[in-house]
């Protein structure tokens, strides 16, 4: 059994090593490296913009400050949203794009135009897009059930960077009509100042007519039961959703072209078989929500135990975020693999450009085809990068079947391309001759391997008994394989 | 009477304040806060390109080194035009899209194409595109009149920054023919480069037939009478103007679809009332001119005395310039409330990169919701800017109607949304249940204060004698308020 | 005759000089003003990302990194690729769009899609779009002639990088599938891990049948005469090629519209006469290959000793290397007129953003229309740019024809604008009133020198000796200007 090599450790480099099956790693040499991943964000890496006991806003911090590589993701967040039962998420515009899945549970959503209002019930799979500068208003007027929902936002004046306003707020959040003068704002409402201070800004008391105590700071509320059943009420006789048969146009379970919602589940997954399903709407499918944004949104399902078969985008960057279960990822980056050790990565700010540019050099004279392995477990909330071009492979834990959620950007045109499996493989179409050429072996024996799994997409990554057995001794395992996975 | 607080000064927070209806802060408090706006620029930050008794160019500083939150308008120049009567703009090309305004008097200008040339006749109110590359020249003919017009430039090459070049110069500018050698200019004429030379090249002499003593040193050069009289003929002969009979297209008042030309006087008013008018075309209004630029122009008109209802535009960012009068601008932003102090802003290049990571997180711990109030007396020629989902107001002066053209940019699908009067106002759409949990008081009551203002978009905003006696111990009062105004 | 001047060095400014005929300044100096033309790459600045014996892999290093005015350029990456007769580029994928032009010799280019292959048979004056992500392999069949190929490479990922992935590499390249864990390549290839292991990763063994032996360490491979008259009879039953009569489409020397290969030998010449050719695709012509890129190819011939007539892009920024050949490059640059002492250009890396500021401020209070001249001399597989509205000559050495390939991007609505000859002409279109007014003499002295040259786009630039025997003395000769070219 050949030694461990130290060197391992080193960022930037692969070295084939021979080491034993066992994990011989303690947690904290494990836990380094997969703080290593620059493609993974933890779910704790999320900040709280806001909570209180009726919800909370977390943000993803921006891609591009995480890496370098990132920097073509400067211009997207990722945003949670949660409203418990009977909460009312305040009016508010953002000057941001945002493209939200529903999680869990279910909400209402008005979105406020200058002559209308679009009221959507929403519920688990739904996409929904709010424009910049709409005016929107959300509100869980469930008993018992929380809302949860997951968002790409983009920002339109400061890249990577949106806030929301509050046109009302009981002086948490403020209203921003406190910008204006006292004689802008009378001749506003053609009233009193006094009133309109009395009203707007003013705190918000005990015993008014239909309303109970509630510690209303923040931008979430507590609604009342009547409330609740009032907008329920509302809703049901105006609203719409992306399965009701009330809907104005011909039900259909395809993405309707005008709206700005669907809902995943009302599609035809893509990709499905006993190991698996995804669900993915593109920018063709749903080009009043998706088309102009260049977006592609999925959900994925993958049974306990399978495995996602390597695959890679062939322009698209994916960010996906883990709603449900364990899962084992593993990518392809040729970009790290030319990478200076990642410990000097953000600290040294002043000579970023320097550094940089000496990067860039040292990649010039790197050799080709160089790849970085990077190996991460997933657990739910936690979101990963697959730049274009990159394969990745997913294996749901062993316990429980994995969720995901998917957002596929610069999506058009975007193929699929597997590298194992029957169907949309890339890798079986090459040339015998080539393959010759290319590989150990004749190529008979090549494309007899490229051809042995004839399922596509989603398999079994499960071992027999007898197999695991059979490891004792086998020259290649990964460092960062855990067998028990 | 609730004393001051010295907190406000601090930038970065806003805080309500009781302070006594005098204006009680000295000049230097008052003039120091104003600098403090980001997003204006006053008349004299302009910078002077070019001047001479005949005309002159000046140039905004650029957009994104005022400020970080304005690093969207990186590609974008602010540039002022004048041109004396009886005085030729040398005819150049620049590397930049050019899309101008005029805003007082007229001139006739050239654009020389491959095959033929397009000229026109500029006046007050007319808009006109420039493409990059377009070699052009432009005619003060008039006797009495100054030319002014205002441009948005949008670079090609370099971001944020453009050069005229001119073929013919006097040496000064200097023809950019100088950069051949005499070899290229020889067979470039099939002249001998004598010559060249000294029609190129030469000091302009006096006595030259038909020419008067002048100091041409300039791109621009004084016209006699005769040669103004003979230029007019030629464009009265040839050329078009937005409203021109002789136009070979069907006289129409809208903006014709193929021309880069059109007067926003020629189409209706897209809000009009007793206390004001704004004429605006949008991208889709005028394709040839507008559309791939995805901008719109506009100019508005406020009489005296009036306000221009706060509102915000959905997704586009508005360049703004007052062309006549005086004005109050009131703006509220979000943005600025997440800042630290802005005294540290631009001095510490060296840590810039550290400085906006600070601040990225600082962001994301702030209270979501705050808001920064921004006001500043606007006089002729000073510029701001409202980025997208600010809402905004402008009162103008009770002594002069207020006159301002603008641009907005990412204008394809913006929807200005008032927050105030009747129509096109979102906040009065808002279900009344919500806005019983958002504001203090019923929601009746709020319906009531929302809909008290029958007028949409320019109301009155004088106060009767009686009001003002009452403002004695009113509570809330802008420390920037000026009720002389 | 006049003392030369020393200010002449001073980058950031233009004297006319009144210098002797003959060339006075040393070889070191001239070789210094060269290296100061920040818009000319050297064919040995070109860095090597591979070579072995079967070929080689160019790169350019970044414009951006260059000089600050080629920031626009930062997306853009020049690649050269080089194959020896009987070699085999392995298949890879690219995270970068690919626009490749052939400039000599032959190849077989497969592009494998999911359902289907794509094969090519490449010849000298194609161009040919590779997508990001497509699989693509690469064979020189030829018996004795090598393959050459200019490409410009648009990354998808990060900004101005990008990486070759290779499957299969016989350890150098590494196959990307060991990123993957034993465990999830057995359940890919549905195969135990030893054989896996054996046919990917395993070295190349010396006796396997029909393959010889070879150094097969790199990304390119020897492929033995049987392989390669193997590889061309697939090529020939099943390929295209953009002449070949075997299309599918039916035959036609336009650029098929959905095909992304044209060849520019195929088109009418744009520009032609007896002392060169210009070959020029524009993104309209070939919609499937250029369209959404926005950029045109051009093939540019011109006779030992003529002169492509000065002229400039109106909106296009122009990325040339020359081909074949030895030339005179004359350009006109208004923005190198405006900056500092390039001496201090990149080093002073901490100072940037406030140098760029200041020599931003320092730009906005130079005179209005200054232009730097930019000369050099360019040999076979240098490279230069020109940025839009700067106007550009190009002089073929008295010995040999030269030839260029170009990349015009930002190609949409482009025009070529003429300075000299008559077609294509924007400055003899000028009013004579305005010439007037700009140059020195009668508006009818410069109009007839404006038209004194009959022919168009290329001239003849030979002097007869008795002109040469007049240049004694004359007031104004080029520093850089070298009679003997």
């Amino acid at each position: 059994m050949a030694s461990r090599l130290p060197m391992l450790f080193l960022l930037g480099s692969v070295f084939l090593s021979m080491v034993s099956g066992h994990n011989a790693f303690s947690e904290k040499e494990k836990s380094q490296q997969q703080k290593q991943n620059p493609y993974l964000f933890r779910s704790q890496n999320f900040k709280t913009r806001f909570e209180n006991q009726r919800g909370r806003i977390r943000i993803l911090p921006r891609f591009d400050q995480r890496h370098p590589h990132l920097q073509g993701l400067q211009n997207y967040r990722l945003v949670e949203l949660e409203i418990q039962p009977h909460s009312l998420f305040l009016p508010h515009h953002r000057d941001a794009e945002n493209v939200l899945v529903v999680l869990e549970g279910k909400a209402i959503v008005s979105i406020v135009n200058q002559t209308n209002k679009e009221t959507y019930n929403l519920e688990q799979g739904d996409v929904l897009r709010v424009r910049p500068g709409r005016l929107v208003y959300v509100a869980n007027v469930e008993q018992n059930q929380k809302f949860r929902a997951t968002s790409i936002l983009i920002p339109v004046n400061i890249p990577g960077q949106y806030e929301n306003l509050y046109p009302f707020g009981n002086q948490d959040p403020l209203s921003y009509y406190i910008a204006f003068s006292k004689k802008t704002l009378e001749a506003t409402f053609n009233s009193k100042y006094n009133e309109i201070e009395r009203i707007l800004f003013g705190q918000k008391q005990q015993g008014e007519k239909g309303q109970e105590q509630s510690s209303n700071e923040g931008v979430m509320v507590k609604l009342s039961s009547e409330q609740a059943r009032e907008l329920r009420k509302h809703a049901e006789s105006s609203s719409s959703s992306s399965s009701s048969p009330r809907r104005r146009r011909s039900p259909s379970s395809s993405p309707s072209s005008s709206r700005p919602i669907f809902n995943l589940r009302n599609v035809e997954p893509r990709y499905s078989n006993s190991y698996g399903n995804m669900w993915e709407v593109r920018p063709e499918d749903s080009p009043e929500l998706l088309r102009d944004l260049d977006m592609s949104v999925a959900v994925l399902e993958l049974k306990k135990g399978s495995l996602f078969l390597p695959h890679y985008n062939s322009k698209g960057i994916l960010i996906s975020q883990v709603i449900d279960g364990e899962a084992k990822l593993e990518l392809a980056s040729p970009h790290l693999a030319n990478e200076r050790s990642q410990e000097q990565g953000q600290e040294n700010k002043h000579h970023e450009e320097e550094k940089q540019h000496d990067e860039e050099e040292k990649q010039e004279e790197q050799s080709e085809g160089q790849i970085r392995r990077v190996s991460s477990r997933l657990n739910q909330g936690d979101v990963f990068v697959a730049l274009a071009g990159h394969p990745l492979a997913l294996r749901a834990s062993k316990k429980n079947d994995l969720w995901t959620v998917g957002f596929l950007l610069d999506a058009d045109n975007n193929q699929r391309n597997f590298l194992g499996g029957e169907k949309d493989n890339v890798i079986n179409q090459i040339d015998r001759i080539v393959l010759e050429q290319a590989v150990n072996g004749s190529g008979e024996e090549a494309e007899k391997l490229l051809n042995n799994q004839k399922e596509s997409y989603f398999v079994n990554a499960q071992r027999s008994r007898s197999d695991e057995d059979q490891e004792e001794g086998s020259p290649l395992l990964s460092i960062l394989e855990e067998e028990s996975f």
